[in-house]
């Protein structure tokens, strides 16, 4: 007897990312890398370790710790009054996934970006819905434009999928174009769903946030996976009006009960001071390392980048050296370092590669050299 | 603006369990509880702080760590032959979830006891499928009749979940039925769901189990949470043919990414010969209470009750005291003790209560002779 997937599985495969990661030679230098390659900082490790000892291992409530979502409430002044307005998610891959099966009815339309984060269109097909993408546009620094979005509304838009800074492209939202995109979904009644899990890095303009313009109007996810290193504990959040995110949780409770007990302690330790002084040592860490990955790539004739405004990725152009998928596998299988392409993340990052700085100091300068040298001969 | 919640949200609500739960006045004695009183035993804690403290903070595959997969696959001889027919999940909950999500096509139908697990309808309509209900009677111990599935299946049914030992009943599958049912299900290429997060908890007969009956008809569910009580740590697994256990890694990507990497290192830690040990001396105190609840419920006139085959909970018939709701709320609010109503679990329970033994010995002693006064007067 062979058991029959459920439709819905059909075009749900592991990311182009990851099968690039499982084919990589051992020895690799990694510039792929979509986790910081620092530790979790102590006070989280320590408190993950105090819940073990004082034996915080039976359930937490489904929405969560309660001083967990207390804490984090206090991060969005404008979107939570409350922990009634936080829940608690096994990272912020749930919490969008999440807001997708809580928002989205099976048939409707759910817009999002691309380039951008492959997962969304998995997520859309997952609950049933029809995934939509929307340009952004390399002459618009990827930033989003508001027209782009707008013309592709429809009576079936489900909700906007929003994402700032972007992976892969580092780029945030513009004010204005925010501004008239969230006045539009106010009017249409559309939902948006704002994934900023790389809020927390970014080296100079925050850059506006749909919560903070529109806060009764869709659902913040973040997390502390990549701000705070702690990807392997899954824990991360979804923000919103109190109404809907009561029918969140009681989903939740059907899908994975709770996040891990222990990993929902470790993480309140990242809103103490001593937290959130690690939090400031990282970015300030990211941020040299911006440089240094800048100052290496601007050696490559011909590659153009921007210099990311948050997250830690360059989106760079290397198109006159061919097409991405071929450059990378040029680059993976002849110098030995991994880069994503850009088809990874979708149409329109045709000829560019995403490389992450948050690889050590020395990989980052002897990868890109390495890239260098691979594309411009000894 | 107002969020409106996805179509599929309807009738989704905390289970009544959580809310009697969440309804107790403090200092109640509480023999409702789903987790033992107990806590994660030493070698498993010991096994999560060494992965904190050695760094084992990052992403796990998909999958999950393949130690791991390749322990649990060892359990089930007859279903894997290896860790690829393991996924690792956040907690047996996330297996159920996983399962119907790959398995239901929207629309179609999936079979489920009742009285049972009252998450089994709720998984069935957030992933669009029709929760069916098919009966366990009393008369019959509460186990599976073949006969009662059969007469349920049509050419909608997608899945059909079978459960053993069963929460709320403690019965097991008998082999005459369960190989009755299972060839019936074969012959019209129907898969079983087996959700077994009970089977490390049995006190004299396992019971027959689907998986070695018809190893390719399906997928068994099962974690830690109740046989090491490790509830709060979220680790789970599913065990089945590789080919759609392939799919349902790439879907488990997106919905949470992975299980908590700290928390696979300390359920890797219940395989070892320390860890089994604790599981058994677990076993044996579980058994002990068993036996000491069964006494004191034996001095309560008229109410009926089986000594359970698995799992932590007596399913005793109160009706001579009226209806199960009311008998429950009347001794939560005047003996201040918690226990389960009957219809949290769905038809066929009016005039039972669920009362747990996973609490301690004084609980267990004070709580029932506490009922007992309060039924029949001082």
């Amino acid at each position: 007897m062979i058991l029959r997937p459920a439709r819905r599985l059909e075009g749900i495969e592991r990311t182009l990312i990851r099968r690039i990661f499982d084919a990589a030679p051992p020895g690799a230098i990694n510039l792929g890398l979509g986790q910081p390659d620092l530790p979790t900082p102590p006070p989280m490790a320590l408190a993950g370790v105090s819940a073990i000892v004082e034996g915080r291992t039976g359930y937490t409530s489904t929405a969560g710790d309660p001083e967990l979502r207390a804490a984090v409430a206090e991060r969005y002044p404008g979107v939570a009054s409350g922990a009634d307005n936080v829940v608690i998610t096994v990272g912020s891959q749930e919490g969008i996934f999440l807001a997708c099966l809580a928002m989205l009815d099976s048939g409707s339309e759910m817009l999002y970006p691309e380039p951008g984060y492959p997962a969304y269109p998995m997520v859309a097909r997952l609950v049933g819905a029809k995934p939509v993408p929307y340009p952004l546009r390399a002459d618009g620094g990827f930033s989003l434009r508001a027209e782009d979005i707008e013309r592709r509304l429809t009576l079936r838009t489900g909700a906007v999928i929003l994402s700032a800074p972007s992976n892969p492209t580092g780029a945030g939202h513009k004010t204005p174009e925010l501004e008239r995109l969230l006045s539009v979904l106010r009017s249409r009644n559309v939902p948006w769903i704002s994934d900023e899990v790389y809020a927390a890095i970014t080296y100079d303009d925050r850059g506006a946030s749909p919560g903070e313009i529109s806060p009764e109007g869709g659902l913040v996810i973040s997390g502390l996976s990549k701000e705070m290193s702690m990807t392997g504990w899954r824990v991360g959040w979804v923000v919103g009006p109190q109404a809907i995110l009561s029918r969140i949780v009681a989903a939740q409770q059907y899908i994975v009960t709770c996040a891990s007990s222990v990993s929902q302690r470790a993480a309140l330790a990242a809103f103490t001071s001593e937290g959130r002084a690690y939090g400031k040592r990282y970015l300030a860490r990211l941020l040299e390392r911006r440089s240094l990955m800048a100052l290496e790539l601007s050696e490559i004739p011909n590659v153009r980048f921007a210099v990311p405004h948050g997250g830690f990725y360059f989106f760079a152009d290397v198109s006159a050296y061919g097409s991405a998928l071929e450059t990378a596998r040029r680059i993976l299988e002849r110098a030995n370092v991994i880069t994503i392409p850009g088809p990874a993340f979708g149409a329109g990052a045709e000829g560019y590669l995403r490389l992450s700085f948050a690889a050590s100091e020395q990989d980052i300068v002897h990868g890109v050299r390495r890239i260098r040298r691979e594309l411009t001969g000894p």
